[in-house]
């Protein structure tokens, strides 16, 4: 077998290195916790605005209340209250294919997109007949309550415009937003999580790593959800309401 | 049942609000992903020396190489490379009693201590003989590596002291160290989870969720090694190192 | 650092050993899940009496209804379908300090005073007056809704009366219920958990490891739940339950 | 939305009922876990030669060394020492794609192909031709040390010869087998996962809870290793292990 090598961290009994910066000279002190992020994710610093703009896709996506995952995370909580950590662990489960999956989705169709080369439109074009005729929604579009616009949407676009990006991706996103309103003759609600494959994208995070976005940002939140559980003992409410409203029926 | 409330979040159709906020107008663009985690869960915003000192504690704990967390991280990502948020969970299951309690745990004497009034001196002098009677060491202090000091200590602490804190933690945790080195009759490291649980305390994070900061932070350094695990295939290689050194041995 | 060495499993290219047996030759086929856990665990084969009285244990632990365990595992599932273990695990870790801590912290007080050869009657004297003192239940008392009596409990108790047992754990129970009883001046419930901390140390099963007894009863009995969730699609159902009953409040 | 009901469990104050039957007078003392498992998945109790055929199963995939479910449970073990169905939830994260992968595979082929109702040996042409196709493995076959049988098929597939069973999903089994062999021009070992896939299909297991069947086995045989880990602690030794293995490398 090859040497298998790290370039992650090293450490010896005065120092610690991470990815070639030494953490107490260069990290500590000197760089946020979204920087951070972004060196490990990335291998290189992002400039002020690729910063900014990470910032606001993981303040859009910390915290949307009674979630699966802080539902999850509260009656973990409940049952394990010692150890928050499992709650985390448990609530972070559900950020999976259904609940991150449309950023994922939209992010792997603006990916190869941009990376095919093909022209935009005749792009969108396909794209939108393919998920028609398999009678599924183009992922990013769509919402079952912010409509007919997400608010986030537009400040999160108005945010990359401030910004200096190379704006591929923003841009196809907006022809596929034309096209999904174009074949459906009628606005179809481009949602937050649209804008934020397209924003992740431009300032270079991998599209396979999309989903770490959302967990991270959860996993922030879910704390919030804990320190509101000590207080109110939600989760013997929620399954106390999950009993007397799902009756046991016999066969 | 009296009524359960949350303060948490609410949306409607065309806004969404975190805890009083509006989510659109307020938070997403003016505020860090470090900022958002405080507001949650201390319920204000922090001034900016709170928020330099929780990024500093953030980026202190984000990256250690090759621990339980990134070891589990990667062999779950082996075995269902689609779901890297089940890495993620798994890893931080270990963010533990073990490795993350000594902060917790040094989090709990200062708080105590601080809050009981009770004269510092003999408050410290009085822990550390208790330890000593049980034969455990005090928490926070001690490392198996970084001798005689921590390099991350001293730099939390200075950058600490740039700070305009209330101090009675920081006071506490060396008068502790002092206390410490005099039973022991020689140096004892104060080790960052020492350090840190004097400043979380300081910036108000609530004790119990001190540990919250470093499953929060190692949660952004799990998708470093998630990335470092596509391109080496560690986990394979982590396997067979285990059953090539540790043997099978009959009855 | 001394060798470490496994005691578990081996294999070559023509067989596999388990604790020593041939997995082909001796294992499959000729015994049972509930003999196979017990030698895994036990590191002997269980008496026919054993392994039936461990059969009660795992059937009477199985399937409770919307515990938290079946709340998240189905939330979950909702959230990753393709995952079934994903669920499981998620619902496992409620299977803690809380919900399982009862057969845990009846079976400690059991093993203990067994272990200690106090004389029965004093030990428990002491017991229920520390509980009383702490104003905590005593561990494998009281039950929410079933009252007087704990149907399993009675049944549980017929079972292991028919086998040949040593019996100090059953004894030291009966002994314990009566002194609960006394001191509270009416009948306490001995609900389930108690009679089978009682019994799965009667069998062998070692105090810290009697949670392991539930946690894989549960683990079989949460598939029925994956199943049905397939059908029903009930997560999305206590989501919008906890959002409707749950409301947001502005401080 | 239509009413949500259950068909899993009831309980009053003097009665606990599951899928219709009672718990304490028909199941507790009457029943094995692998029945009442076999009963909460499929909804009727199997015949003596399916519960047979179900812990063969189970006994199969109980226990295999040192597989990196086993290491997970072991790292999260020493991590958290009190919470061993943190452990365990952990370990069964990596019961997934990859590694129960190839009995759902192998399921989903022979499930589809009986349901079909296609000429046997013209649908295994067709399914061993695009798997050569798309450079796959057909799932069920080849083995990395098992060569050239491996030793757990022909027991588990005599062992099924024995009850009487329908027998379509065992004869596609040995036709695709043929047809694999035929493709390679060479013997390839039929594993253990096929051939269990084809007796789970035939005992009524839904072709969607295949792995569940893996998760549950390795559920139990994961508890031997925490009873081992808490002897042996070898969690510390395989993290030692990965460090002095993979070493640093700067970029």
């Amino acid at each position: 077998m090859a040497e298998i090598v790290t370039r992650i961290a090293d450490a010896d009994a005065t120092s610690i290195t991470v990815r070639g910066k030494d953490l107490v000279g260069e990290l500590i002190g000197r760089r946020s916790f979204t920087e951070m992020f972004y060196f490990l994710l990335v291998k290189r610093f992002p400039t002020d605005g690729e910063a900014r703009l990470l910032d606001a896709c993981f303040v859009t996506l910390m915290e949307h209340g009674f979630t699966p995952s802080a539902l999850i995370a509260r009656l973990v909580m409940e049952s394990m209250p010692s150890q928050p950590q499992a709650a985390i662990a448990a609530g972070l489960l559900s950020v999976g294919d259904v609940h991150a999956g449309t950023m994922d989705g939209c992010g792997a169709i603006l990916h190869a997109g941009v990376a095919s080369g093909e022209e935009p439109a005749a792009y969108c074009r396909r794209v939108v007949a393919e998920h028609r005729a398999a009678r599924k929604p183009v992922p990013g579009f769509g919402h079952p309550f912010h409509k007919p616009d997400d608010p986030r949407t537009p400040k999160l676009l108005e945010l990359a415009e401030k910004e200096s990006l190379k704006g591929d991706y923003l841009r196809l996103l907006r022809q596929l937003a034309a096209e999904v309103d174009a074949v459906a003759g009628k606005h179809i609600t481009l949602n937050a999580t649209g804008a934020m494959a397209a924003i992740l994208l431009e300032i270079g995070i991998p599209p396979a790593m999309l989903r770490s976005i959302a967990v991270t940002a959860r996993c922030g939140g879910l704390v919030g959800h804990l320190v509101e559980e000590q207080d109110t003992k939600s989760a013997r409410y929620i399954a106390e309401l999950a009993r007397a409203n799902i009756p046991y029926k016999g066969d």
